[in-house]
């Protein structure tokens, strides 16, 4: 199967190091297809940012023809219910993963992103996807996403200040790292503090495979139901050409 | 005071609509400054349209300069958090005033909308708003966005058979009418059930007159810090040239 | 347009404060009509106080005949549900209306208020307006009602320590003032924190303006229904003669 | 021991049958003290009336001195916050038995009270108390409260039609009567339909029979702690003499 | 009346413990038939132990033929659900009455019970009894259970000190002491403090009393539904023979 | 890898049949290892059936030795919690695989399961799991579990008719078969509502396959601390020997 990896900002280090990870987690018969967004801001640190980045993302979706499933690799889910419009095919983003994947695996979780400013819109995501009590709290470690590609010793120390913090006064039983830029750090933090450490990127790439394995699709129904196909192709060249 | 009110879909005549239901309601020395997004789709419904309409509406925002509050004239509030990250003026979606204002005239009301495909996303930003106990119901009339434009009474009708229900079923004591096309029915409807009908509009331009006079500015703390300047440009450059 | 401002207790000095603050922020043809209750607590803290002061300030209302709108002006909102039955015309708490103003202005805040016996029933209050997540914390400062009266210095150093708290423990982004006491102070400590700092008299006066510019009235069906005049007529000779 | 049943409203015959029923179900060595408030009104059916009941009925808890737990017998549990504040002895209102009572033999029940403007207070109470889950609607007969009083078969008609839908649209696994008025129906409706029917009368007796057992009293900490004694003494004076 | 008090452990100097507390509170004509469980865990802490004490549970309360109402004295409310399924008469969890007496008499409190481990299925019990908001927070004070028995001073003392947590941070008006081993201390601490320190035991002993009075059975509709005869025959053979 | 899936009732042809299932969507290199539980219920109606096949269930785990991962094939997620503490291996539950499955591929789901003495189970469970905003309603088809077995064309019948009311009702975008019985029928009720219809055995084989290739381990910490060895041997041999 072919699972498609979007990086919705335009960082295109960033969708490398997802793309390994991705890769590190994928079945012998799975292809990593991975995408950067081709307009849209280098990161993604708060609503404005997440707001500008869902039409390149989408485009980057329309773009390729030949997939199974789609991953949005962002922690906040940039545009993943406008991504379930345009494609039966199953959407997921790297942050609910995260959550779903913690969740089987513990009572309760913290959550360890990057900025300050990017905390409430994962506590809204949160609520939507009723996680707001197994999720204990969301802790930013007042890391730049950007810098996490420059310097992950340092980041890594942060971060794991924020995981003793949530060990000790959250009882947080599972982390999961906030930011796709952590994907490299799971495993090794993971070991430090004798616990799940959950990156969102490689939880959704497996979580895809399930899904297509099942044959499942996005319901057609509801608030999912597609769009006319004359508004996409409208809205495709507005912003896409 | 220069109230701006941006319509996120590209139809003028539904801005026209807004403009003339906000004047209405307006201060003597209030001006209404309506401007109707350069692109984006020509009605808002569901995800996909949400997600395509937002740059164009900040972009919207961002090339008028002397306003004192904004209202975003789509009942889905679209793009409301992005666009508090770009001004600290106050920034009022109509969804979120129409909820507001039934709040503080009832116990519990009900939402009337267009499409059943637009109800979940009312419902997450219920939840979000901490409104989903007051408003017991989204209910749908089937009737799509633009037929409102042309067809009013047998829009007039397909509502007033869902509040018949509200009344009877979720034992709404006022409604929100969920569409800013549905401005100029409010009235009427709200005399023929003796209870409050509420449109959005309205409401969301006179509580930014609140805001104005009590001298209000949205918070730069937290998720609507302002994004760095050079971001601003770079991402306006992208979409909106 | 006439504003009904009503001081459940009876300490005359804190009318006027109240009035003087509802007066700043009114517009130049509203008029503040400004009334201290006639009978009940000197001071409202906590629920025994608050039911104590619901008949006298029923009947303060009930001896104004001309006016267009109400504000309650204790923090606890005491009395508002019943307020909201004996007439058609907007009524709106000071808590009740901090809260909403401060939910449009960001995604998170804290009440600092005066001691701690009034904490639950404004906790209350929020989980029954739906505001229990936006407000992440109802703070005491341990400053007794009246003394705001004389030592204002004091107090708002009080306050400020709460507020710093708010703003490290809490990530609030904003503060409501939870006392009708503290309507001075809500500037200055806006300024000294660099976030919205809301006192409730002036959110609520400001709010009542838009409701009746917006023609609104509270509902007759349901909770708010208007009791038989008969029965009001003999319960205010009971309580107010 | 003694326990003090307020019926908050002043209608004597009421307080005569719930002091039959609370009897029934009273232990040999446990006296009945069957008070009727002074002032107020004649039956309590929304706010405005639950809000004129109160200083009555803080009052009557006033002026009976011996006495070692107090029944608030109005089904809104009016004042009840109040009472604790004005005595450690345990104070439990007939709503709150009900539905404790109700939780401890059924996963879910409803409520079936008398009118439909009586439900909002109800419902904020069942959120209150936390009950909201287990409580799955609140159903109005449309019988006024004195009613119950004069025709107490076509009462039990009404009610037992809004059991027969509480049992198919509801799942109510049992019921919960909601008024004072209706003690002298519980026995009956439970055996016509092979559900526990609770009456919170004779529930709220029993529950204070528990708290005096084990030498319970309301704490003092807090939301209860009791206002400064003068402050009682003014109030009383006040409202009372 | 014959309460049976069934600890759902093996080790019966706990069920001698509980015996005394429930005899301290019971009336004169209620007789305790105290049993411990013959097959299961010598102590309940955590999911693991919970599961494997139930059919043993429920096998000690089926070889009692002749009692009115069961109590479950383990905190964790070890079987209620399948125990209210084989008897109607009432069940009650010493956990379940712990926090529904607190409910009673305070606004908020907390708990504090043995070990970390113990905590998540305490906070499911929580939300499931709509007590997840009166419950500020689930202490734990790191005592084994059987600790309890040999050392009851150190456990005071560490009781204590999650007491004066509770106090400070989480405005706790009352404690809840979460492990029916803790039976014995509760007067002292509530002494100590000087607020209501509450112990399950005694609460259920004292709310099964009510229910009995109160001639109430558990609902045989939905959830609680007996299971067929020849089902629990067979079942009983396999575990309890 | 392999996959242990147990049924925790004691029929076989449920098990075999879910092993079908479950072959169906593993991976090449998968294997299932399917396992009845060989002491308690024949099936699994409620809370007693629930409890009792617990033992035999966690008996059925640990007599195997080499496997990945464990899914419990029973709807109701019978002892879940139990499992995780015995195994670190992942372990889930086809109840909450369902869910979770449909949680990714629509905005609101209905469940359809088999009698109404199971339904408040399953509402803990999804409370419990976050997911009960998400699952609009648990509907019942009054279907017994063994009659699947016999006769599914009626069931298909039965369970279509609930499927419709789901859809004009509660406006699911999804539906979930509430019993492991019922595996067969997903696809085909799939196709005739054109909706999204999941059977949790498939889903959680898939998960679990996810789970393992992730390389994730349940938490020691907390909840799922691993009880002392002792302990497991010694309820091992009391129940299962």
């Amino acid at each position: 199967m072919r699972i498609l990896v979007v990086n919705p900002n335009t960082t295109a280090s960033m969708t490398d190091k997802a793309c390994i990870a991705a890769q590190r987690v994928a079945s012998a018969d799975t292809e990593i297809v991975a995408v950067t967004s081709q307009h849209g801001p280098v990161s993604i640190e708060g609503y404005y940012d997440e707001a500008m980045a869902v039409p390149g993302m989408l485009q980057a979706i329309q773009s390729e023809k030949d997939f199974d499933a789609v991953v949005i690799a962002c922690f906040d889910d940039t545009g993943l219910d406008a991504a379930r419009c345009i494609t039966n095919k199953p959407v997921i983003g790297i942050g609910e993963a995260g959550y779903k994947v913690a969740s089987m695996l513990s009572n309760k979780f913290s959550v360890v992103t990057t900025l300050a400013r990017s905390v409430p819109a994962l506590e809204h995501n949160l609520m939507k996807y009723g996680m707001e009590r197994q999720c204990v709290r969301v802790r930013s470690s007042e890391i730049p996403v950007l810098e996490l590609e420059h310097d992950g010793d340092t980041a890594a120390k942060k971060i794991g200040l924020e995981i003793e913090k949530a060990l000790a006064e959250d009882r947080a039983e599972a982390i999961v790292l906030g930011c796709a830029g952590m994907v490299d750090l799971a495993d090794k933090l993971s070991e430090q503090f004798s616990i799940p450490v959950l990156d969102g990127v490689t939880c959704a790439v497996s979580l895809c495979e399930s899904l297509v394995r099942l044959k499942m699709s996005t319901t057609r129904q509801g608030g999912y139901a597609p769009p006319p196909e004359e508004k996409i192709k409208d809205l495709t060249q507005i912003y896409c050409s």
